[in-house]
């Protein structure tokens, strides 16, 4: 929390429905105060029917300086951006917005940098490496974007739904020179493993990738939070495999969050 | 600041513009703790012209508990209301907004009870007394509203606006059978002083009453905050007076505030 709390406090909210399950008000407060700004963000749990409403009068609020949105939220958002970034257009959504010096909001989607921001405080450089994802879907969609953007030599995808992956294939070599290819299960060959699929939060969930052919070298990252340690995770670091978990992710995300909202650039 | 701040915390906000000068967020949000209770509050700058739109949203933000109103929106807030005490009817205007389990808002005013509540805590017992008022607005209305409901014996209100001084007393007069008398700016007879204008604020402002007829015996209280100790209060504690200041006042209000809020009960 911050050490104050007064009038003049920057106002943030993250947006979401349900909202109890968040961690960001607690973190990106303490991280405001960490930073020496005078922030506080709040949960504001608002249904899809209201959003727009919300939305509408949000651009009025003459102290509120930022938005952070969750499921289910993240698309109607974007749409309600005045500017959005490249990977926020690629995506067609956005998980956080700010407000605009000359009106409206600016909307960037940095779930993926998260993902890429955990492997690299790991110790683990993408670049140039072979990565395997698993899951097309909203976040394994923007997990993709920011490998790529990060510079994969080569992105395998593997989804249970085989149109979902071949979509979001073919949109990624439209940015991605060919880089991303068809994947599976399989991480035979790969450098570093993403699962981006709830795959391990429920007990008796099946694993998302053969863990028996995961190699000490491989670095194996997923974006589960609870468990802290998915069922995948806890196999590959029983065969020696660094990781990186959901909870990792999250701080990560919070460090680019906090900059994204403290930064008086505007570009994307 | 409360102890921690999740996704799971449930919100209050106080609307008003400007909102840098409020100081219910630390407040509040530290009373909450002290009382087990996981809430913030925080502060939200809203323009009369937006204040509708947000007011229409709020009803349905479903984390979203209470509302503090401070200028200039009580009275936009009372009619939005769905219910109301009858200290707010009285005033035409809330300063306080809790959600009602069967839906929409039941406001209060209590402004006037952090008044009575300044002056009780620092030993002073209102019933019975001779209370002169200076000050026939917003503040000064809820304070002889406040007055009368403490038992008064008699309440002279004195106003630079006679005619406004004589509405407040003839309505005053509906509810307190003739206590509700005229005053002057002098206090001779008086045993319970309270200033409900904002005379001390700036330097150079008038006195609003004769501190030169004020005698030991008598209490006087005001409603500024800065200066923590105006001019009145000042030369009253330099004849002997007991007093209470702006700062007490909202110390009061503050208890007042969270029993309204964490009350069950929905009576008014």
């Amino acid at each position: 929390m911050a050490p104050t709390l007064t009038g003049a406090t920057r106002l943030y909210v993250i947006v979401g429905d349900p909202i109890a399950q968040v961690k960001a008000p607690g973190g990106m407060t303490a991280g405001f105060a960490a930073r020496n700004h005078d922030g506080v963000l709040v949960p504001v749990q608002v249904a899809v029917d209201d959003l727009p409403s919300l939305l509408a009068v949000a651009g009025n609020l003459k102290n509120l300086d930022g938005i952070i949105v969750t499921v289910p939220h993240k698309f109607t958002c974007f749409a309600h951006c005045a500017s959005t970034s490249d990977r926020a257009r690629f995506i067609g959504a956005v998980n956080i917005m700010r407000r605009r010096p000359e009106g409206g909001w600016h909307g960037d989607m940095v779930d993926g940098l998260g993902f890429v921001g955990a492997v690299r405080a790991k110790g683990f450089d993408a670049s140039g490496k072979r990565a395997l994802l698993i899951g097309a879907g909203g976040a394994g969609s923007a997990i993709a974007q920011a490998l790529l953007a990060a510079g994969v030599r080569e992105l395998g995808v593997h989804d249970a739904d085989a149109s979902r992956r071949d979509a979001l294939i073919a949109r990624l070599n439209t940015m991605g020179a060919g880089r991303a290819i068809v994947g599976s299960p399989d991480p035979s060959g790969f450098d570093l493993v993403g699962n981006a699929t709830p795959a391990g939060m429920q007990p008796g969930d099946p694993l998302p990738i053969d863990v028996a052919k995961l190699a000490p070298s491989m670095f194996v990252g997923c974006v589960i939070t609870v468990p802290a340690a998915s069922p995948m995770i806890e196999a590959a670091r029983a065969r020696g495999c660094n990781t990186s978990t959901g909870t990792d992710m999250y701080q990560a995300l919070q460090g680019t969050m906090l900059d994204f909202f403290l930064s008086s650039a505007k570009k994307s």
